[in-house]
C-alpha cells in the first residue's frame, strides 16, 4: 500500500474529519493505487477516492468508466468502486476471461452513476457520512464541482483538506521508498549516459537525448530535464538547446523522471576540461554545505537548523556572499513534497521521509552550479539513494 | 503567437467581460508563451496572465521569481512582468551578459511582489481595472487564492472563465498548426520505431522504450503510451508490461508526447502474422468509419452529424454492434480541446480546427482496435497530419 494509513488517520483526527476526500491526481494514487491517467494528463478529469474515518466504513474510488481498466488494476487496494459516464466495452459472452478482464467485467456490469459528483454523493451517502464533517482535497475537484457537492450535502460539513494529504505523505511506507529508490537511481544513471557523450561539439539537446533514452531504457518516464551548458547553466530551468559544448563549460543537471509514479529530483556538474580555480573552489563550496545538511538529517532535527548550517558551509568554504531560499524538500509523487529546508520552516525530521537535499548556486556570465542527492531518513540518519558521487565531473 | 486574440476577444465580449485571467499551466502558455514549469509538472504553484479586452492596456504575466529565466524567454510575447517570492541568481556587476541573460538582470531587479494574488491584484489595479467585470479561469488558481482575490477587489465582478480561453483554443493559429503537425508525426514516426522491432517475443515495454526513444531523438517528449498487445491491447489504458507478442496478436497503440508544449494523440494497430477473417474484417470496418469521419469534416459541418455518420459505417461495413461514446476531439496545448465529436455535441467545424478523428473497438478477449488521425480543418476539407496509413501492420 502507498497510504500511510496511521498518519492519514492522525491528520483527519487532528482535523475532526469523518471521512477525507482525495481529488488531486496525486492523492487520488496515494488513497487507492488507482492510477487515473486522464486527470495525471489533462486538467479538469475528475477521479475521487473517499476515505472514511476507521470505524466509519471502507473507502470508495470514483472512476469514469474510460479508466474503469486502470481502476480494475490488481494494483489498487480500493475494492468498492463507483463509475461514471457511458463508456463502450464489448464482451462476447461465450469468451472466457483473463482475471484482469473479469474485474473489468464486473466493474462495467455495475450502473452508470452518471456523472463524477453524483457518484461522490452516493458514495458518501452509502457510508452513512451525509451529516458527516468531510475533509475535501481542494485542489483537483473543480469550483463548479465543489459547489455542487456542497449543495447536494446540505446537513454535511465540507472543509478544504488538502494539507491532511500533504502531511500524510511526508513519511513515505516501505513500498513509496522502494519506488522513490529506483527513481533516484534512474535519473542518476541517466546522468552518468549524457556524461558519457559530453565532449567538446555536442549539444543540451544531445545530452538531454541520451539522458531521457537511458530513463525510458530502465523503466522510467521522463519530466523534468534541466540541462544547461556554459553561460546557460545559470538559468535556473534552462531546457535543452542546440547551444554546443565548448572547453572549459560546466555542465549543470536538474533532472529526473517517474518511477511507477513516483518522482525523482536530483543534480550533478560536469566541465569540459580541468575547472579554473574558481569553479574548482565554488563547487567545493556547494558540495560541502550539501554534505553538512546530509550530516546533520536525523529524526528530531529541525529543516530551519540545517538551513542555516548548509548555507553558514558554503558561505565558509568558498561562497561568501552565498544566499539562498531552501536547501531542500520532500519528494514522492509530488516533486516537491514536505518538508521544507528553509529559515522560516516549521517542519521537524522523522524516520521514513525522503528528501532532496540541494545547494544550488546561480551566477549570470558564469555558470549554475548545483549538487542534490535524494536520501530517506533512518532511525539514526539518512539512507542515501544516490550512485554516484557529488564531485565536479570532468569530461 | 500561439494565442487567437480574435477569438478570445469575441468570447471576452460575448461574456461580457474587461479582462481575462488565465491561471492553468495551459492557458498561460496560451496567453503569453510564458511555459510555467513548475505548474504544468505540479498541482498547486501559481502563474497567471492578465490580458485586458482590446483597448484596456496590455497584458501582464505574473510569475514566481524561481521561473524567471522562462518568464525572460524570447517566446514570451507579453513583455510587462510581475514576480513574486524570494529567489537567489547572482550577477558580478563588470561581466557583460547576453541578452536573455540581461533580461533575467532587468526582471530579477523589478520589486518582488511577495505571492501570487498580491501580485495579481496589483497588475489589475496598474490596468485600471479595479471595478471591472473579470473573468477567471477557475481551474488552476486555489480556492483559497480566489476567496483572496474576492476580498482584495470588493469593487469587481469576477466570473469563472475557463470556458472562455476553451472556446478561444478550438481554433487555432499557424504557429500552433506548425507545432501539432510536427507533434503528430513524431508520435506517428515513433510507432513505425515500435512497429519496426515488432516480432514474436518482443514484449510490450520493448515496444514502448522503442518508441518513446524515437519520440524523444525527434525533439518530442513522452506523455501517453498506451501499447498493449494480444486480449490486453482491448485494454483502454493500457500500460506496457513485459508481456510477450506470441503469433496472432494484434498490437495496439493509442499514443503521443509533446513537441514544444503541443500534444500529439494518434492510435495505429499491428498483427503478428496474417489476421484472421473476423480480426481482418473487424479492422476494415473501423478504418471505413474513420475514413467517412475525415471524408465529412468541412467547415460549417456539425459534429454530431460527423459521428453519426461514422458510426453507421462501421455498422455497416463489418461490426453491427457497433457503439461509441464519441469518435473524436480537438486537440492543442490540452490532449482534449473542443470541439467533442459526439452525438450531443453543439459543436459545428471551423477552419482551423484541429481534430484527432477515431474509431475504437474494445473487445475483451479479442482484441482492441484503434485508427485514429490527426488533422487541421481547411477552407474546404482536411489536412492531414499523418506520415503513415491507417492499414493493419502484418509484423
Amino acid at each position: 500500500m502507498l497510504m500511510n494509513a496511521r498518519r492519514l488517520f492522525d491528520g483527519m483526527r487532528a482535523g475532526r474529519l469523518d471521512a477525507i476526500v482525495a481529488t488531486m491526481p496525486e492523492n487520488v494514487t496515494y488513497a487507492s493505487g488507482f492510477w487515473a491517467m486522464s486527470q495525471w494528463i489533462r486538467r479538469g478529469p475528475q477521479a475521487y477516492v473517499l476515505t472514511p474515518a476507521p470505524d466509519r466504513g471502507e473507502p470508495v474510488v470514483i472512476a469514469s468508466s474510460g479508466l474503469i481498466d486502470l481502476a480494475a488494476d490488481p494494483d489498487v487496494w480500493v475494492k468498492d468502486i463507483l463509475r461514471f459516464g457511458k463508456f463502450v466495452i464489448e464482451r462476447i459472452p461465450a469468451v472466457r476471461l483473463d482475471s484482469h478482464d473479469e474485474r473489468i467485467a464486473e466493474l462495467m456490469a455495475q450502473e452508470d452513476e452518471g456523472e463524477a459528483v453524483g457518484a461522490l454523493v452516493k458514495a458518501i451517502k452509502m457510508r452513512g457520512l451525509a451529516q458527516a464533517r468531510i475533509g475535501v482535497d481542494e485542489i483537483g475537484i473543480l469550483p463548479q464541482y465543489w459547489d455542487r457537492l456542497a449543495e447536494a450535502l446540505p446537513d454535511a460539513t465540507l472543509v478544504r483538506a488538502a494539507d491532511v494529504f500533504r502531511h500524510a505523505r511526508a513519511v513515505k511506507t516501505a513500498e513509496e521508498i522502494r519506488r522513490l529508490r529506483r527513481s533516484a537511481q534512474i535519473a542518476d544513471l541517466s546522468i552518468q549516459s549524457a556524461l558519457a557523450i559530453a565532449r567538446e561539439g555536442a549539444s543540451e539537446m544531445d545530452l538531454a537525448r541520451a539522458f531521457h533514452t537511458r530513463t525510458i531504457t530502465e523503466g522510467g518516464l521522463p519530466v523534468l530535464g534541466c540541462i544547461g551548458v556554459g553561460v546557460r547553466s545559470a538559468m535556473t530551468n534552462v531546457q535543452p538547446s542546440e547551444n554546443k559544448l565548448k572547453r572549459g563549460d560546466v555542465i549543470r543537471f536538474d533532472v529526473g523522471g517517474r518511477y511507477r509514479h513516483y518522482r525523482a529530483d536530483i543534480a550533478r556538474n560536469g566541465v569540459v576540461g580541468e575547472p579554473d580555480a574558481k569553479l574548482a573552489r565554488y563547487h567545493q563550496a556547494i558540495r560541502a554545505g550539501l554534505d553538512r545538511a546530509i550530516g546533520m538529517i536525523r529524526p528530531g532535527v529541525r529543516a530551519a537548523d540545517v538551513f542555516e548550517a548548509s548555507v553558514e558551509t558554503v558561505r565558509r568554504e568558498g561562497i561568501p556572499h552565498y544566499q539562498r531560499s531552501h536547501v531542500g524538500h520532500g519528494i514522492g509523487l509530488d516533486g516537491y513534497d514536505a518538508p521544507n529546508i528553509a529559515p522560516s520552516s516549521p517542519d521537524v525530521f522523522e524516520e521514513g521521509m525522503v528528501i532532496c537535499v540541494e545547494t544550488p548556486y546561480y551566477e549570470m556570465g558564469f555558470a549554475g552550479l548545483q549538487v542534490e542527492d535524494t536520501l530517506v531518513v533512518t532511525a539514526d540518519g539518512v539512507d542515501s539513494f544516490m550512485v554516484s558521487g557529488t564531485e565536479l565531473r570532468i569530461v
